[in-house]
């Protein structure tokens, strides 16, 4: 099995700064869901990496993932996954890197299943659930940026600026149907 | 960590036969819920090992138990875990023998969620699922001799047995209210 | 009525092996979810058949059948129905053969009281239940496999090797968004 | 197997009428809550019995049973079960009688199980369903009434009086917190 | 508000039999749903009226109708309706034939608020409620049978027939995936 | 059966102002449930009665109290009820008044139930539902006096002087754990 | 921050007369939904203005408004948001106005998420919520009617027409499939 | 209305380091499960403050203490609430502080309400959602270390010590039944 390290060719260019997030997801199928995490990590300047990384069909390599995350210089997890949705708190198992855990919405239960099988861990392994499907992607992003910037001032600035943007996008236009 | 192996003194006598079942579970509050397999076991004359292996407490050894789980000669394993349940899947996905998952019975949700956070698994990778709490516990002990006696004669004579006498005892007494 | 043994013709051509496996469903409209277990079966070389058996609508010929299947060198049954689904746990009353249940989707409540009465049997009677749908039809498939497999150690290899070529094909290709 | 038949010695006195409703359940834990039907059954001076008759510990009596009902003069049946609940369906699969199906309180699911199982029946095959528990149970007595008095010019009146009854003990005290 | 006599011709041409059922429903839009029940009555040569009473439009015209329905020949009532569904249960308040509930599928919630507003009626008030949707209907239709088959042996047969026909047509295409 | 005019002595001394609030419920057992509502509009001092009124018990009476409630000069109605919980809605349907709906816990379904037969109303008659139990019954009461404090200005200062002394109650003591 | 009453240019032409109610919600997107409330205002002739407040995205303005509602001479808030909900609640934390709540219904839970949210308020804040959807959004502008009414009678006798009128469209066409 | 700040004695003795994260609930009776949190705070060496801050009954002196917390030296806020929870969601709408939110357990629907009002948030605005209860609250203390632990090498020590002792506990007495 090969070595997350080996395999990390990072998801920017060589030149590009080190990740500082890890976006993994338990298939490709749910890279329609996670990648509006990516995107506002994007937005807000923040280096990242994604990958497939199955609980279930790559258990050894998800533990290595999750192992050697820190080392690596990752700072927070974000894991997609859907169904019995294990990844995330498999993850936060192994690691004490901040996991936040995005449930993916499911085909018979909607993503009633994904959300109760991350959110409800036993106490001593945490996993910062966020909302069902592309929204909570999108706010695990946000998450991950208000976590960063805690030791980021320029970061917070960033973060602050778009918070006041999306305010203002409510309050230009805000009278209906007149 | 130990290794599964020096540490899997059965819970036998040492002159019993070698485990055929391995019956574990997330934490030791869940022994409740899980004797009721031991017991099934037992009645039936299967030996089995019964441990406290958790998927997120003990991540690494819990991969170790299932990897060296079918080389140990064990032929079934019973995992039983509440609220977000993992067990029974990881150790699915780490070994080829049947894995039997019990949700135990959670404290807020009453076990929708260890149930769907161990039935509802992605194609690829099994958990055959029994009911919540006891009764789940008493039939995975059944499934595990049903699957047993596939290749043991006599095996399936005594669940032929307790089936009948199952049978005889509501015959035997099914008149109300008289 | 007639008996299932006249009935079986078997689902392979004459000079093929006996069936191991008996794949039942409760109405025509299940083989859609259903074929995803005879497809995996057929994959890891493990003969079959498959009929539309009716708990409801041949109550007699679903016992004939559970109580004929163990004589007749079937050795694990599959079996899928949807709403108040009774098939499962009927014929695992009738039997002593391993009955693996799979939930299919149902049309208003999205397969949750299918997965709920085939689940929540009563102890004494187990049902290997695995997830909604066509997902849960396939780990059918390959929970008989890891069964039979315990006697069998050409197909404990062949399950080995798609296990390790499902893994093969994450690790392959787990770089997204590039 | 004992049949039904020779088994069937009414609950009630020997010069009492013949039984025209079958109160069956699938288990003795099941009589708390399926003695309410009997009360108001024996309040409305309708001959009945009741049985323990289980889906799946004696399911060959149960089939006797429910095929047998029609030719025994019984005229109505009840059937209360909990959890996976098969008993009402199964039994509804082998008679033409109309049959009444209590959801008994399950103890992780409250019943929901219970209640999903009896009423989500598939197109064919009807269960008349009454509400979880205790209610449900006088409930199905009720119905059963309903369902006899449609012959019965007695019956009719006596259930009119009863109806009455219950009007007029909310009418006579129905002011509150005075 | 007209009274219900008047307004109650039958849905059958002037020569036909008086109707013993009264199929009704809350909404026009319900009919798509409930002409499930009156397709299986016509099989079966039971003269039924179909009419759109609402207990929330037509809260008076809902009592009336309740209230004479017994006097008017009807022997069973079919009542459908969705969401907070009341109608079922408001028309067995007022008469005491058997009233059946048939939960019509809701927009938002699939008709699990259907379900439970017509099925968990309190006790001295029983509605017989039959499965979400067009199942339940065409099943309301078949209890209607199976109740008025008590006092009417020719339609008893025709219910037997309907019965064979239906587990003949499974027996005779039973085997799959050939 | 008696007429609500006849019976609609006030729960108040006969010197006391004219209920402006009727506060009705289906069975006296839900009165430890809608008694907050009665305290909040004591404390607020606003004259109501309170009444058991069964939408299916008494349904007639139920009807009779809804058309009458306007023209006795009430002029906003408190309903609760529990399981199948028709009368918030039955009563919303009988007259224009603003309809409170209170759902009181059930004992399977904690409510559920009750909450989805009040809130569920179809588009043309609406019921304004609070939370179930306690906390509903009580908001029910706050509600009544919000409606009622639109034209009645010293309503409305006791209504804001109740709000600032409950935010006071938290301000002072919100230190924990010190 | 743009205060709310510089913004509140009414949704009606100038000469309008001031808008007695305000019809809130959480995005645009929700207007679909909420357009079924001004709907029914505009058809009984109640002065409404409708705008985008968010409680999430414009905290300061969602308070700023509801805090000047009273003053600028509103009578009633409908509010309607989707998933975690707390437009509604927050609101009526800031006002003695009575505030309705219409859940909208959400993506991946069908609005159970919107409902529950809006709700279950403890005991302290009333929202008056109204069913999932376009049907809650009507009845919404419905209950703000009937609300009105207690002292306006023109407002009275629109409110009573309109629900006879509605009445008798289902009188006037109840008969079906002739 | 006093301003936080005024109002923010710390929970710790004076000479102690200033508050890093706040640990905010709805109201008293949350403060037996939120004590999970501060406890695991305390025995990680991580300076914090308790209050009760009420969105519904505090809502100025809720976004006052929201807006205050990044300037008065938190790095991260807890917050739990039950019921309609709304707490966190408001919280995080105005800082941008990572806010961690815990579903406290509810008396009718057992924390699934408060679950999906906290963890369904609209994207744009992140909620960290932890399992309902006091497992939830501990995980709440444990993420907040991991987020500080990012910045501070010592506190990533002795989390790392506490996770290894957590899973020494585990393998230390992991034999069952003997």
């Amino acid at each position: 099995m090969t070595s997350p390290t080996e395999n990390s060719a990072s998801s920017k260019a060589p030149s590009s700064p080190a990740p500082r997030v890890g976006v993994i997801m338990g298939s490709r199928s749910d890279w329609e869901t996670m990648q509006a995490a990516t995107e506002i990590l994007q937005e807000l300047g923040i280096p990242f990496e994604s990958r497939v990384v199955s609980a279930h069909r790559t258990p050894q390599w998800m533990m290595d993932y999750a192992v050697s995350a820190e080392g690596r210089g990752l700072r927070v997890l974000i894991a997609g996954a859907g169904g019995a949705a294990h990844l995330p708190g498999m993850v936060a198992a192994c690691t004490i890197l901040p996991v936040l855990g995005v449930p993916v919405q499911s085909k018979s239960l909607n993503g009633l299943d994904s959300l109760l099988s991350i959110v409800q861990m036993p106490g001593g392994i945490p996993v910062a659930t966020l909302a069902i499907g592309a929204a909570g992607a999108k706010n695990a992003g946000l998450l991950a940026a208000r976590i960063l910037a805690g030791e980021d001032a320029e970061l917070r600035e960033r973060l602050r600026a778009w918070m006041e943007s999306q305010t203002d996008q409510v309050m230009a236009d805000n009278v209906l149907g007149t």
